[in-house]
């Protein structure tokens, strides 16, 4: 499920903006400590990882805050975990940290697996 | 290097928005057959994955049409690998499929490995 070729699974990216007036911190704290647990409950999710962006400090202010990244076998596989009730609930709770959220529907290839010493 | 918890290295997330003109197909084809080895020849770069957007017929066109992950182990490693001979020849080739690219420096989080059957 993590070979170097190929195509492997569908992978929903999720651009992510947060809330207006939060902190940076507040928004990597909530993200890490209430929302994740939630989004790592939705049936069928085959691995999720959240990328949060930027630095205090950072010379080129990101236009997102981060992004997350989540596997499914397959689009049905996705559509049905996330329209489960776990998926609401996480869905709904984006609101609490989130204004504004982009989705890619993508096709992942792993070029380089990481540990590689280029 | 890639346990699961904590924060691991620094991850780069390019958002990549196609040519003007250029087919989807075209797009795909050329940066896995022609950006990616070269892009992949950077020094120090410890993992490279390409998740390329969308699929005829979807609903919601996405804003971007794909993104790159690359990881390095620290800043001072990142910005000597894109300003290395390999990095600017890479950065180049941009221009041949890539009308717009948005870099987010990222700290990583694994909240599921990949899997995972939840």
């Amino acid at each position: 499920m993590s070979g170097k070729k190929g195509v492997r699974m569908i992978k929903l990216v999720a651009l992510v903006k947060r809330k207006t007036g939060m902190s940076p911190q507040a928004f990597r704290d909530y993200w890490l400590a209430t929302h994740a647990p939630l989004a790592a409950a939705i049936p069928g999710m085959r691995g999720y990882r959240i990328n949060i962006a930027g630095h205090p400090g950072a010379q080129n202010p990101a236009p997102y805050d981060g992004s997350a990244e989540i596997w499914f076998d397959d689009r049905g596989a996705m559509e049905a975990g996330l329209s489960s009730q776990e998926g609401t609930i996480a869905g709904d709770d984006t609101a609490n940290f989130v204004d504004d959220i982009t989705f890619l529907v993508t096709e992942e290839h792993v070029i380089l697996p990481l540990g590689t010493v280029a």
